[in-house]
């Protein structure tokens, strides 16, 4: 299959490249994210004061705007870095984290969108939905919507925003508005560990720092993130669970291959 | 023993309601807080920025303070979000983290006892004994203190502040000024990884925020962390250590069964 | 070799003293730093307040400035720690993590070595030369630079700011300006997982915190983390990787000896 093709050869660019990848984010999953990022091969700085954004995005190749926890001092960081991106042509990638729990959230949530030109918006369906303008009911930062009408919002937002929109959930849909494709690897124990969907955000943001087209970026950060769940899920006995789980999930990143990709990629169009 | 199938019980309806516990915590383990909640099958969300905190707690079933890495942006959170979730009728779950290691921590554990209803507060002996009004010789975080007159402290203050207080420690004790008891599970390698207190608190939080005892929840809360810990234990072969050990306490809390906690929960009374 | 029998008294040293080690350090990688510190058997506290730091170091036996996601609340904490710390004669550790990728940082790291005593500066190569006010071409917060004049860096720097430097890289240097050492332990996949520069400068605190000869401890810690980093890495099947390791690194701190000392360090002279 020629995109199978296309994601196993960005892996190699990527670890060719090894892009430096900014992120300003949260707190909670920030380990997980620098991780992740040095386990697929690219290297990571974290750095979200406004006093140093701008001199820091200029060495990246990639900057990742992740909006779980969320505070007043790291939204002006948050802008100045993504215009910054912009000026220098540097793919920002966005990851609207618990989008419609609060006002706060949804107004910077709508100054990003508004302020910074994204490349890459990746989310769950409800916090893809209401970045789209749609109402859903929301429970904390968990979605509560439905996929099915998810290939319309997801073309539909690609095209408003001319970017890549990323779903994120049991099938991944990619859009860039032109060209829509699903993915069905993952593993529902994914959704049992914080930071997957920040840290398939990081691995998209990897992807944009080394090839220029941000629609196979994330499809090839989306699917190593299925792949990895689903291999590290069969790894284990019954006697492991929730935490051997999370472990191996950077094991698999760290031992990902062009095989893998070939072999238990599962890509297709409507 | 009727206290173990209650336990039993509340595990049971704890994955049943899948009830979202916003957290105001500390940056060093926030991370194990949140797996430790999607472990034990609630929901986490953390969120701290004073714009938001009212919003987030309404989407809640219980609020977890945390008083660790405390910074002045945040106490006004945890007062908003106390009292926000007060009005609520939202049961708040404080972790007096190194208390009496500086006044700024006294002063803020004052503010909050006074300014909001708690439903728990568990720390360990030291912390405790501080918030009741004892002295105590504390070194860091870490607790100096003697368990001999637990019972006396943590009576006395739940009545104080008609509040659950759970002591955790070699042996725990739990008590609601009327009901009180002790909990012998656990292991001494708890001590060594750093959040397992905080995790303890997150615990509770998650059962307080199924069940309508708080008490049981402390109990159950608790005793979870104790089997995760004497569990992962035992599992450890001799090459492996501290950093084995504390995934698996995340296997153990994911795998945790009704039949564990009746058969090997050891829980007394007076 | 007489200096890997004083390496290995100092760890029981450290283990019977079990120091308390105040952190201002960086939320990317604080609870690595946390854990390696109670793995190696010293006791962590993260306080980056300016309302509290004063209070807090002086519960402790040493205070370990990493400039990780530096910002703006907490470089006044970092001096007035750092500066209480000095009147104390308590030991303080500088990692100038990141130095050259912002002028903020760069402007921050001379502050602190203006307005602080420093026992001890841990860094790689880059951060180190930068620090030695050499130009160097950065890359984030990771070296480009070579190691070839490393020598002369290390005891410059040393000499100058009365001060132990730690450069580590795959060979690491040791040197307070009169003694200098070169310990040849590691492996390379360190590079490859977050914050084990940062978990190298928290061993180096701990054992400030336990022995008065800063040179030893940085030598002690510095040599602690290669053998961890070596021994996870041999005791890694196909099937495991970077996430494995990560986790071994802790495994073998929690189970270091002083046998493991004696037997595997590999420390030599000019």
């Amino acid at each position: 299959m020629e995109i199978l093709k296309k994601c196993a050869e960005s892996l190699i660019t990527l670890r060719q490249k090894q892009p430096l990848i900014h992120h300003i984010t949260n707190y909670v999953t920030v380990n997980d994210c620098a991780n992740i990022v040095l386990a697929v091969g690219a290297s990571p700085v974290m750095a979200d004061d406004s006093k140093e954004v701008e001199d820091i995005v200029s060495l990246a190749q990639a900057l990742v705007i992740n909006m779980g926890t969320l505070n007043q001092r790291t939204v002006e960081s948050m802008l100045k870095a993504g215009k910054r991106a912009n000026e220098l042509k540097i793919p920002v990638i966005f990851d609207p984290v618990g989008m419609g729990a609060s006002s706060f959230r949804n107004e910077t949530a709508k100054k990003i969108i508004a302020g910074v030109k994204l490349a890459v918006i990746r989310g769950n369906m409800s916090e893809i939905k209401l970045i789209a303008g749609q109402d859903v009911k929301i429970k904390g930062v968990d979605s509560l919507a439905s996929e099915e009408d998810g290939t319309q919002v997801a073309q539909g937002l690609a095209r408003k925003l001319k970017t890549v929109v990323a779903i994120t959930g049991k099938t991944d849909i990619i859009s860039d508005g032109t060209r829509t494709c699903y993915i069905n690897n993952g593993h529902e124990r994914l959704s049992h560990v914080t930071g997957t969907g920040c840290m398939a955000t990081s691995l998209i943001g990897s992807f944009c720092g080394a090839v220029d087209d941000y629609y196979l970026a994330s499809l090839s950060g989306v699917m190593a993130m299925g792949l990895a769940g689903e291999l590290a899920s069969e790894s284990l006995s019954p006697a492991e669970g929730i935490g051997t789980f999370r472990i191996r999930l950077f094991d698999n990143i760290s031992n990902l291959s062009q095989e893998m990709i070939l072999k238990r990629g599962r890509v297709s169009y409507e």
